[in-house]
């Protein structure tokens, strides 16, 4: 029997997250105001928590988990390793591709290794209750999940249209105890604001940031705190559990080190917490290829420039230095949701501007034929944004039959589909397209967003490579 | 760090079936016709495969999993053992709680476990497609995923009540290449006599049966057969994997045997499959409660006598001895449709009759009650049929604390109710009931369904406890 699985016991999840700004050849840009100043610690304690804060601007390379956490990260990982042979031999490729599964949580993706790690942190801090927004809805589920864990509130506010779309969604987050509201809502003043301008908006992640971040700052108790998703150095952290548990699943399968890694990347996390224990390894002298996948309509690596910019739409967050679109970028309707953001995570952009990652973009129906090749030979259902890693990993092994090398291929599945099969739904009624967005738009969308911005370095100024 | 899981490598996935039919200290009677003749293996040759036919008439103890089929196995199986150390905490029991997760397989449930199988005899037989039917589509979407692996066409009809308000059953179906369409259809004569007889009909799944079995038997290729997901004995056969492994993992989570085996019983095959092991134990000294669990108001194994009836509702199949709650019984509108039925597996009901099992029967409410504890304690979302098998085993540990007693209870996690949720928002908006039958309705319904129909004996002739 070939062995298609490779579990780990409990003790063999990773005791501490590995760091990637470390070993940055260069080190990230910091944070800055709209001025240009830079954007310190007290400035942030009014959404985040202090632990987290401080967290987040860590140069230690290894981070404990803390041992209670480690118990609650126990309940779903070690995450599975499994290797995709029915694919291979759908494929006719000599290449072995291997898969890490996120999609066994209880929230169906990889987002609880943070929502985890973020709810237990601000419970040690003394906050009560936490706010967030959330698009297609797996952020806001994760959340609600983990704040069920550890005894906090959890207040979501969902993007209208998805609101409506997905009512699943919606009592997901209610059945573990949360509270789903559509944005814009009449519960803030931007809420409040926005549906006087605009009275039948379908809503958008930028002003449900707007929404939740006013629910988080104007408790004056300061018991309220904001949580996110992705994007921040803290985030990308929490998540390199996913590589760590995948290398030593590599061991337990015989292989050395894969030739290719494999991830897709919206903000940022789900790739980061792959990629970045591997792209350690290349640092360090390893010959990988460490690939980055994007949704052709909303290419942030592939095609946009390295700059400051704001993380949300409505300009309420510090400047990030990161690939950027542009804030006021607004992606088509693609069914992945979790690619659709503007900007991608700093330590992920500077990683690209290194040289130490090779990114790709994917039109949305070649990954729609790749998530039902992909049913009809392993089974699962993915997500829309798992779709991509498969798209590219299905590019990656026929290159590897052309070439006639057996290469190992090691790609993230991050998530499950089966909250999002009308996707599936609208490719099979043909009603899917892929989106062509002309150049012209792009620099229209990027020099309003920039405009009057300081600009970021986006320089290699390090030794590797 | 308290060990939470107990993962098995593919290796130790059983390499045998487990057969209750050659331990029942009374042997199980003979399937018979409307009058009383016994049933031939020939009689069963224009829907099922002989080589299936054969399965279900054996009294070996042990079969043989062939090799090819294991491997379809191991791309999910050996299934996680878990320990709910949360919810154990939350009851504050001096119970060991753990359960066996069928919910990983790509279909959601353990219902792959016998639709593998049965598509890959089908296929060794030389069948080119399988019909059947579904109700709430556990079945039909293991089944079709089962085809996509082996090389079949699939072809489910659905209840059209559930294929009209479960829309993602059906995309998940046609993902896998399978057909569903909803019936009654206009592709059978009966499905053609039922629309002209009730035009709005929402269906039934005695329709569907009819109409699966005669699109099969209309073949007169021979190449189309019918599969069925529960009820018969090959299908309990091919469940006790799950009992089996876990028996290997309580192993190496040290413990020796549990004190109470829990499991929710439709037709009875995911009960079947995880107690059936238990039960071998049991018959040869080892002290355990198994229970069956059923809904309150489709008590077959508590309220209904033991005896001959048709396993669908058109009477179109051979009689089995069986606890029925007669053919004519229409089940309330539950959610958890998996327990819906009105028989009961004869290997189960037999079972029952010798008393190695010890059923319960569940309000809804309670039922719904015990997934959001699970939910807010555990995490994951269980279906609402599994919901049944939480709620008996919050009842025994809570009892486990009253008697002060450090008792191991397994339980079997049937499957995700992820394409459920609707059920646990009518339950949060205060919609459902739990429904009380008047025992005078009971009876009607048995009175009208065994009318002319031979008896069977119900009897324990062995010599068990």
């Amino acid at each position: 029997m070939i062995e298609q699985k490779f579990p780990l016991r409990d003790e063999d999840i990773p005791r501490q997250w590995y760091n990637l700004a470390a070993d940055l050849p260069t080190p990230l840009e910091p944070l800055r105001t709209p001025t240009g100043e830079l954007v310190t610690p007290d400035m942030m304690a009014a959404i985040f928590p202090m632990n987290l804060i401080e967290q987040d601007a860590s140069q230690e390379r290894w981070i404990d988990i803390p041992e209670p956490l480690l118990e609650l990260l126990a309940s779903y990982r070690p995450a599975p390793l499994k290797r995709a042979v029915r694919l291979e031999k759908a494929l006719d490729t000599p290449a072995k591709i291997y898969y890490k599964d996120e999609s066994t949580s209880p929230a169906g993706s990889h987002k609880p290794n943070t929502a985890l790690a973020q709810a237990w942190y601000n419970k040690q801090f003394g906050t009560k209750r936490l706010t967030t927004e959330t698009g297609a809805g797996q952020w806001g589920s994760a959340l609600c999940y983990s704040c069920a864990q550890v005894g906090l509130e959890c207040k979501v506010f969902m993007v209208r249209i998805s609101y409506d779309q997905k009512p699943y969604r919606k009592i997901l987050m209610e059945t573990w105890g949360g509270t789903c509201i559509p944005s814009p809502s009449t519960e803030t003043e931007a809420g409040r604001r926005f549906l006087e301008q605009y009275p039948d908006t379908p809503g958008s992640l930028g002003m449900a940031i707007s929404e939740a971040v006013e629910a988080a700052v104007s408790d004056t108790s300061g018991e309220t705190k904001y949580s996110l998703g992705s994007v921040l150095n803290h985030v990308m952290l929490h998540q390199t559990i996913i590589g760590q548990e995948a290398k030593k699943q590599l061991a337990m399968a015989g292989v050395k080190k894969p030739d290719i890694v494999i991830g897709c990347a919206g903000g940022g996390s789900n790739f980061a917490g792959l990629a970045f224990p591997f792209v350690n390894d290349k640092i360090h002298g390893d010959e990988i290829t460490i690939i980055p996948v994007e949704p052709q309509s909303c290419p942030s690596l592939t095609k946009a420039p390295f700059t400051y910019d704001f993380g949300d739409t409505a300009g309420m967050t510090p400047l990030l230095p990161m690939h950027t679109l542009g804030h006021n970028f607004v992606a088509p309707p693609l069914h992945a949701g979790g690619l659709r953001y503007h900007g991608m995570a700093p330590l992920v952009s500077q990683a690209v501007v290194e040289g130490l990652l090779e990114p790709m973009s994917i039109p949305q129906l070649e990954c729609y034929a790749a998530a039902v090749q992909w049913a009809r030979t392993e089974g699962p259902i993915c997500a829309p944004e798992t779709s991509h890693a498969i798209a590219a990993t299905i590019r990656e092994a026929k290159k590897a039959r052309e070439e006639g090398r057996e290469k190992v291929i090691l790609f993230g599945y991050s998530g499950h589909g089966l909250l999002d099969l009308a996707g599936y739904d609208a490719y099979f009624k043909g009603r899917l397209e892929d989106y062509e967005i002309p150049e012209e738009e792009f620099r229209k969308a990027l020099l309003s967003s920039l405009e009057g911005l300081p600009k970021a370095e986006g320089k290699k100024t390090g030794k590797w490579g």
